[in-house]
């Protein structure tokens, strides 16, 4: 089946808004295995709005409209819709009725306005909205099927699961698509996209989507056919996939982040954890406090912008900052371990960079950072073990903090993964929580 | 005059990616006064692109394409533009003598697929790209106009400042639409739209549009007419709205952040700054070093997550914490008070404060934050002043520490605002930079 996608609404035609509404609508039809073909922002204009929906009828068996359903003067998509579909409106007294309860619930009288938003096209099924006033419309005409939503993003979603995604399911004969995620972290597109050259041969080129950003790549793979075929599918991708990218893959949880990824391993350890930064300003302190629960873990961190800061608060010397510049790898090292000593945790991670624009120079150009990881050795037995890694990173300011701090991150996570978890029952004399 | 847009590329059809070129195109329409009517995105198909085309050219005086001139076989914005005007396409040897010189100037040899990339539409005009393989064409069909543009936006933005800005401004009569902007911090959006109110009545409700995002209004103002008209009615708009909102406006630079100006006032006062932050975790100091050069006044902070990093590198005394509460009015003064000392700053910011979901009681509850800014006292002579607030704030966690930061930025930005800036030569004895 093919499918074309209307958002209506002026603010969407102007300098600062985009249609986001329409990768929601794209996901549910990719579940579904329909393809999209195109789609089109209108202003809030009636006659645009009806002229496009006539074109689009014709041509589509299934169109998708959003926005516009507002009881508004400047909310027309319902007389549009009529009109290009040579229909009636009328007033349905059940939902005039729904929506003056909608109001009275929350102790207020519904407007006059608001009567328009129980105004349905001859023929439409009515789609409830739980969320807010403007209800939706499912449509047969010919041989083709509108949908209409409202523009609010939050009820449209909500639509789009009760209604869409059943009448999609009921077309598509089980056969669904779907897709599994594996996420990366601190490896080079070039370098994912060798290693999983094997499977693209054995799976398909289309089956898998590579899609990078600073730091961070996403590996997309999709599967089509009955429940139990998807499933073993996705499976076989996913396990062909780690086996050929190795261990940096770091999650196969769409949503979870690597900060999420650290504080679990960090929780599941029962060990605590501190930052010493430079370069990156706070941005991994930051990144780690953004999940929720990570005081459990996280005791605080420095940034240590001048040097004074890097000996008064880490106690990194003043001979190692003279020889070596603050710069370098006895300075990361030292940081990572004045971390660890300063605040009491178990591992301590420290960056010391050069971020650009200025500050660059022959010997340490900008992008140049040094990162080390501080925590107890293997061994056991009170002594510390320290890794370092020396990168040059490419991008400006803010990307060579943004791969800074997730390769800290990721130094810190493969730190980690060596370390088994603790037993169940907290050990005694265990960290300081 | 009124305009079209149509995005090419299979890609702007996923769940991924939207298409951003049609706001860098929507804002050179704005500032001449031509309305966006409709924009469309459709696939590498090139029966869809003629079709499109065609029907546009019918229906607008000014069309806009972008994407799909590439080198490879599904780049075919060319053949369908050119099906849909009843064209011919010939390959140009002079555009063919640059691609290969381009090549030969980064050390390769041309492809044989690049040829493409010289294919001209009878009666377009090219349009030179300095940045890329991909040359644009303009092309006057009838009553139509058509620009064709690359996919990739600095290529894009390139040539619509070299050509269609020109093309626009020759048919404007001058008569330009141009806006400012003043941004606002720390404002509620209902406190912005109460004051400028006045403003509505005396520019138009339409000169005047409010954009609210966590922490940050921005207010654009438009005018249109002669370069002198213009610029005399901006100005009058803005210093109605300055009047209006007070000195909660922060800058009238479009690109400025609130960081950013927080630094150029300690720049230009010779003063340092730390911070210490709980519920932000970093997100001050992060932001603060995000901008280039600040080093110059920016020393380092310390992220206290837990109490005893609060009494270690604060000096916040065990008893206020018992007494007052981590999250306090005492407990944030003394950590600005603290971290002042600490670090040998002019200034310090703390915040503390309860970001959630979890944490929260009835007397503080999740969204309980208490700021304060330690600094010398105007009366000089080496005394102190710390000023607080408290404040309960709306959002989810992210939305509380986004809200957090920027209030901590802005009472910075008062307090620096009422000191006078250091004259241009050093004060000696001034502040260690």
């Amino acid at each position: 089946m093919k499918a074309a996608i209307l958002a209506v609404g002026t603010e969407l035609l102007g300098t600062d808004r985009l249609d986001t509404n329409s990768l929601k609508l794209t996901a549910a039809l990719e579940r579904h295995g329909v393809e999209l073909v195109r789609k089109a922002v209108v202003g809030d204009d009636e006659g645009e709005i009806a002229g496009e929906v006539g074109r689009l009828v014709e041509a589509f068996p299934l169109v998708l409209i959003c926005g516009g359903l507002g009881p508004t003067a400047d909310d027309v998509t319902r007389p549009a819709v009529a009109r290009a579909l040579g229909r009636e409106i009328r007033i349905d007294e059940g939902l005039v009725a729904w929506l003056e309860e909608r109001f009275r619930s929350f102790g207020m009288r519904m407007a006059a306005v608001n009567r328009r938003q129980a105004e349905v096209i001859d023929g439409a099924e009515v789609i409830p909205n739980p969320l807010g006033s403007a209800p939706g419309m499912r449509i047969d005409a010919g041989g083709a099927t509108l949908f209409l939503f409202p523009g609010v993003p939050s009820e449209l979603l909500g639509m789009v699961a009760s209604h869409l995604e059943p009448w999609l399911a009921a077309r598509s004969g089980g056969r669904r698509r779907e897709s599994g995620v594996l996420k990366v972290a601190a490896l080079a597109e070039s370098t994912v996209e060798e290693r999983i050259a094997p499977a693209y041969g054995e799976f398909g080129r289309e089956a898998i989507t590579v899609l990078s950003s600073p730091g961070e790549i996403r590996l997309q793979f999709w599967a089509t056919g009955s429940d139990g075929e998807r499933r073993d599918r996705l499976a076989a991708i996913a396990t062909r996939l780690r086996g050929l990218v190795g261990p940096a893959v770091f999650t196969d949880d769409p949503e979870a982040t690597l900060e999420q990824v650290v504080g679990d391993l960090l929780r599941e350890r029962g060990a605590t954890l501190a930052t010493a930064e430079s370069c990156t300003g706070g941005l991994v302190a930051e990144r780690l406090t953004r999940v929720a629960g990570s005081s459990d873990y996280f005791l605080g961190g420095a940034v240590t912008y001048s040097n004074r800061l890097k000996s008064q608060l880490l106690g990194v010397s003043d001979e190692l900052l003279r020889e070596h510049g603050a710069v370098s790898e006895a300075v990361a090292r030292a940081m990572a371990r004045g971390a660890r000593v300063a605040f009491g945790s178990d591992y301590a991670v420290a960056i010391t960079g050069v971020a650009g624009p200025g500050g660059g120079g022959a010997e340490k150009p900008v992008g140049t950072v040094h990162l080390a990881v501080a925590g107890p050795a293997a061994a056991g037995g009170g002594g510390e073990a320290i890794d370092h890694r020396e990168v040059h990173l490419p991008g400006d300011r803010q990307g060579v903090r943004r791969r800074s701090a997730q390769l800290a991150l990721e130094m810190l996570r493969r730190r980690l993964l060596a370390v088994v978890a603790a037993a169940p029952a907290p050990a005694p004399g265990g960290a300081a929580r």
